[in-house]
């Protein structure tokens, strides 16, 4: 590419699965992705658009023209091209559903016309659907004679003369099945149905649930408007279940493809943010200020107490916030899950504090101290077991994300906590005086 | 149930979906698990076993006989009956293989062979794979004629003489394609073969790149040994993401069904890695007590250093760690992940150091120790950031998992570099001596 040989880069990427081509945008550097999606223009299919990252998506669809991105879109399945058209900038966007045809147009801005990550959005309006007097025989000459069908289904669904699903058939049902037998003796009844306005998490946790391959997507009175296949789902699960992470750390959408600038913006945010706090327990250390000129040793200990009393804190906070997540930890089971925790509070407790108590009075040959550092150890990782719970469930509680607040408030406890433990053990056991 | 009413109970859970009673059993308090399980043993059928969280099924499968378990071992895909059955202790395995019919019992055997979280392990036996020469209506035919093969299929896939995978062929396809058309004519002859010994963690990241349904697994030989079905990758996806979060704050598997003894072991090994290390922390500040003993707003200021900076490293860890696991980080783009992370906390440094600069002047009426604190972040900054990366990219180049030491080190890092920097600074600068 840099010496302008496009044809040789053309001839190196041919022979490469889309999902390579994908990864190899991914790989080069920034600069060189718009040159080389003007390059392999006729290789960039549908389906290495789809495989793409967002964030690199963004970079060859602004290398291409509007004409060529609506033919791209015009091959897609609505969801995918949905995915891809939503991301534009909004001229960008007019100017490729411009270039649509006209019922990719209709099913585009329909789909756009539902809310971010819902399963309006995900669904494909592109499925089987036949009518419940139908048998095996007639199913099969109808898909057989309708070339325009779609090929991507794993499911066909039988609806009611209002188009409302009332079964679904396995494929590999049909095709067991001899011709004459009705569908609706073939037929499941009891199907899972995803409303519009689902959001995609709770969808996701649907197929999870009951092993689902595709569903049906019905609207407000019930219709069928479109299916989803688990092969989107996968994405979402991998996304769902991934960002808890970096949710817990402030490390925004976690993408090492987002521009530095956006990165910086949600990561300087959190740091402020914990600026913030980290001041609330230096004020704490601030107020036994007098205890640490009559003994620095105390200034030498007070990192290990919040600093493990963080660390379990942290442990408690990623179980709950992932059992939240799964829909593991309900109403009902809140009250075991804190037990549970507080029984493993004070095991972990009881071992740290002996162990840190020892270290102690061997280290400053003293036991008062040893004894005043076991007691604020116990004493903090109790406090980050209780936080570590009851923080992310109140959060929940009012419909707040309890992976994005909760550690902020689970460090400031423990940190708090643990320097008015020890320090105010210290003073209160008469090992210093304020 | 405490009423010993057992036909009660029945009667209330005969209703509901084989997942919603697997929830109900993982609601329920453990010592109620057993008396439920023999209430309703009826009802519990394969599919509410397969949706069971791994240690409440240890409790329903241990009230339960042997014939019993392996009655529900025999209806279950070879998959499913070998992830039950290997979690159970060695005695009551033998018994429950005893009871199993010779087939399904050799089928298991000899799925416990392949090594723990292996695609041979994830894989089912049964499928359908037809010879070369066939077409559509022959195949057809075959499937209406054969009452015993399975119905958990979403393609078939087409073999040589040798038994080995040359082509796959999705259901619709086969559907939509008139009698007479030869199979090698529809048939996709690239696919996605998974040997046996392939990681379950590698094998569902090629599901998601290739968006598989189902793919062909494959001995040593290149034979076709069995298949494996997305809703089996789709748990494994949701546990592979979800469980770098429990990693790197060391709380074991996290699941909250855990035993607590268990729990506590992993936990409490973690807590006390974590008293190493903030050991280190404490040594630092150990060298430099007689500076601390002279301006006490040195050990006021200390924690918000290690801690803003502490937080720093975790972002960038989380997000490298993520980019590990996914592939989306190699060895050709590392240098560019690291120069990225890099200029991010150069901005996010330069930032933190003027407020906490500032704030410390005004705070302490001291220009000189802001300064100190305001150089002391952004060095501290910069090395969190550089630690976050290289440090797990390194443990990945040894084979380790980035998830599972990388925090303990980068925490080290973070901490006593924080305090170096801080309380080396000042004395340097002249603000205090040693």
């Amino acid at each position: 590419l840099d010496a302008g040989d496009d044809e040789a880069a053309y001839d190196l990427v041919e022979p490469l699965h889309p999902a390579d081509i994908a990864d190899l945008f991914e790989l080069v550097e920034r600069d060189y992705r718009g040159p080389l999606a003007r390059a392999i223009t006729d290789l960039l299919g549908a389906d290495v658009l789809t495989e793409l990252n967002d964030y690199v998506r963004d970079d060859v669809i602004d290398a291409l023209p509007a004409a060529q991105v609506a033919e791209l879109a015009g091959q897609l399945e609505t969801d995918d091209a949905v995915a891809i058209i939503e991301e534009m900038e909004e001229e960008d966007q007019r100017a490729v559903l411009a270039e649509l045809e006209p019922a990719d147009r209709a099913a585009i801005v329909d789909a756009l016309s539902f809310p971010e990550e819902s399963a309006g959005r995900l669904m494909q309006r592109d499925l089987v659907a036949v009518p419940e007097h139908m048998n095996v025989g007639q199913l099969i000459d109808y898909l057989r004679e309708h070339a325009d069908l779609t090929t991507e289904f794993w499911e066909i669904f039988i609806v009611d003369p209002q188009h409302r699903p009332v079964g679904t058939c396995q494929l590999s049902w049909i095709l067991r099945t001899p011709r004459h037998i009705a569908l609706t003796d073939v037929m499941k009844r009891d199907q899972t149905l995803i409303p519009t306005d689902m959001d995609q998490e709770e969808v996701a946790l649907r197929f999870q649930k009951y092993a689902l391959i595709s569903a049906a997507v019905v609207d407000g009175a019930g219709r069928l408007v479109g299916q989803i296949t688990v092969d989107d789902i996968i994405h979402i699960v991998q996304e769902e279940a991934g960002e808890d992470i970096f949710r817990l750390s402030g490390a925004g959408d976690g993408d090492i493809n987002e521009p530095i600038r956006e990165t910086y913006k949600t990561r300087v945010r959190w740091l402020i943010a914990n600026l913030g706090t980290a001041l609330v327990a230096s004020s704490v250390i601030g107020f036994f200020g007098g205890a640490i000129e009559q003994m620095v040793a105390l200034a030498v200990l007070m990192p290990i107490v919040a600093g493990v009393g963080g660390n379990a804190g942290t442990q408690t906070l990623a179980v709950t916030v992932r059992a939240l997540a799964t829909n593991q930890l309900t109403e009902s089971n809140t009250r075991r899950a804190i037990l549970r925790e507080m029984r493993i509070a004070l095991m972990n407790g009881a071992t740290i504090a002996l162990i840190a108590g020892t270290a102690t009075a061997l280290w400053f040959h003293d036991i008062h101290l040893g004894l005043v550092i076991a007691a604020a150890m116990q004493t903090n990782i109790l406090l980050a077991g209780l936080a570590g719970v009851v923080i992310p469930v109140v959060l929940e509680k009012f419909d707040q994300d309890p992976a994005v607040a909760s550690s902020i408030f689970v460090t400031m406890t423990t940190d708090s906590m643990g320097f008015l433990a020890f320090l105010g053990l210290a003073v209160a056991s008469g090992l210093v005086s304020l």
